[in-house]
């Protein structure tokens, strides 16, 4: 969609629209100064594009504005299109107008391009920043193809997608701890699962799933642990325990599929390669299980 | 899938198939005797078949099945298609075997065939029967539509679907009271909305979306106020309030065709027809909506 902020989205500026007139918004994500030539790549949601001012070239009041520039300042480009082989993708924009619409402060507290690591501490504390990382970014596209492929695969076996109360009276699992709410004035918690109530809904629609937030209260002294997460969770009724796990192991597969087609650049971002896995996988009881734990 | 309990799912015969041999699990929907013949029609969570016995034809053993049987008892039919005009969808199964996993008590509290129409207290107090009434199934059906439609919809216009956390500990948005948490030992809240998450991952995703849970403890004296609810919530840089409207009116008419090019036997059902709206949508000021209401 066009809007007055952008024509075009970063990515979608490619090198056959050379010549048009285009318009961009973004966050200035690295500036380079070769003498003559500086290079400003700016980043938006879908990803980033080369701004090339030619010191000779461009007017004196584009210059000036150029000159103030800082990493992960708010700017609004006017310009056209080239094509050259140099520069990221082949292609570049040549600006006429760059509109500063929030000037970020210099230095910033957390390197966004990731040059310079940051440790785990400064990464919470300015989360805001962190979030620009080319990784934090690759996790939450590749989180994208895990859900729509698990919907998407949990819907062709015939499971509805349902929402459960997560403010509930009585604790639903054993062994969890609960957090309480005050809920006017009387006391109730949230919910640990959606357990009871996907059991009864499976008593009427025989498949469900829900993707959707739990909580545990317990304590704990490792950082593996959350009190708050999303949970995927199924239940069926006319299904064993072997049957819910060809269900879920077909869907690991598919959602291992379509991470390694379509994200293939988020994974080398991260560096990662996930586990290639063959159907059936291994099953093993309990006991089994317990046993190779100690 | 098949499993032990289904080689089918009741939707899945189809008179194509006469002469197969099927297995069939699912409730007992309804019954109906015709003294020379007994129908039993059978539902699972897919919809229903119709199950044929003939009192000359059947076994003993069958007969004295058939005769135990009442409404909503969860059963196991091995049998035999057979193509027939005089039956719904053109189908029915002749059974060889039922076998009960699980008699219904009669009379049941509530009538789930809907032919008794029950209170709002009623329905709610025996929720789970409520729920296999053909109106709520058609809902849910509807409501996942709704629900793969808006994030279609969102994700073809760059939108990132995110999580944001739930246990907060201060307000986002005036006027809106909390629901208090206790997170171990400290004063915390449920979310109200995701507004603060949502604003610094578009500073970083650009367009984001959440669908999830929110809460407001307002006390209220009507039946239209929900202190729980799931909320469709998106945010997006570089746009403007007009810009988010033409994104929603867009969702809301892509959902509306779908529903009712997907979900037309459910809207039979519901004797509802949902507007036909063309785009854009008439706009109106904030001031233009307070005196329309006064």
């Amino acid at each position: 969609m066009k809007t007055k902020y952008k024509s075009h989205r970063c990515s979608e500026i490619t090198p056959s629209m050379h010549g048009c007139e285009v318009v961009v918004s973004g966050w200035v994500h690295q500036i380079r100064d070769l003498g003559g030539k500086k290079f400003i790549i700016l980043r938006d949601g879908s990803g980033t594009i080369q701004i090339t001012i030619s010191r000779g070239e461009a007017d004196k009041e584009l210059l000036e504005v150029v000159e103030q520039l800082t990493l992960e300042s708010v700017i609004m480009v006017y310009g056209k299109v080239k094509a050259d082989p140099r520069a990221p993708r082949g292609v570049e924009i040549i600006p006429t107008t760059i509109k500063i619409l929030n000037l970020a402060k210099k230095p910033l507290p957390l390197d966004v391009s990731g040059k310079v690591s940051a440790d785990l501490d400064t990464r919470l504390r300015e989360r805001v920043l962190d979030l620009r990382r080319k990784e934090m970014q690759a996790i939450v596209r590749i989180m994208n193809t895990v859900l729509r492929v698990i919907r998407e695969y949990l819907r062709s076996q015939g499971f509805v997608e349902v929402f459960t109360p997560k403010i509930i009276a009585a604790a639903t699992e054993g062994g969890a701890n609960l957090f309480p709410v005050i809920y006017f004035g009387r006391e109730a918690f949230l919910a640990q699962s959606p357990q009871l109530y996907k059991e009864l809904l499976a008593a009427s629609l025989e498949r469900v799933f829900e993707i959707g937030p739990a909580w545990r209260a317990e304590e704990s002294d490792t950082p593996y642990h959350l009190s708050e997460f999303i949970s995927v969770d199924i239940e069926a009724a006319f299904m064993d325990y072997n049957d819910v796990m060809t269900i879920l192991e077909e869907m690991i597969y598919e959602v291992l599929k379509a991470v390694n087609q379509e994200n293939a650049d988020d994974l080398l971002i991260l560096n990662y390669k996930p586990p290639s896995i063959s159907l059936p996988l291994p099953r093993i009881t309990y006991k089994e299980a317990i046993e190779k734990l100690r």
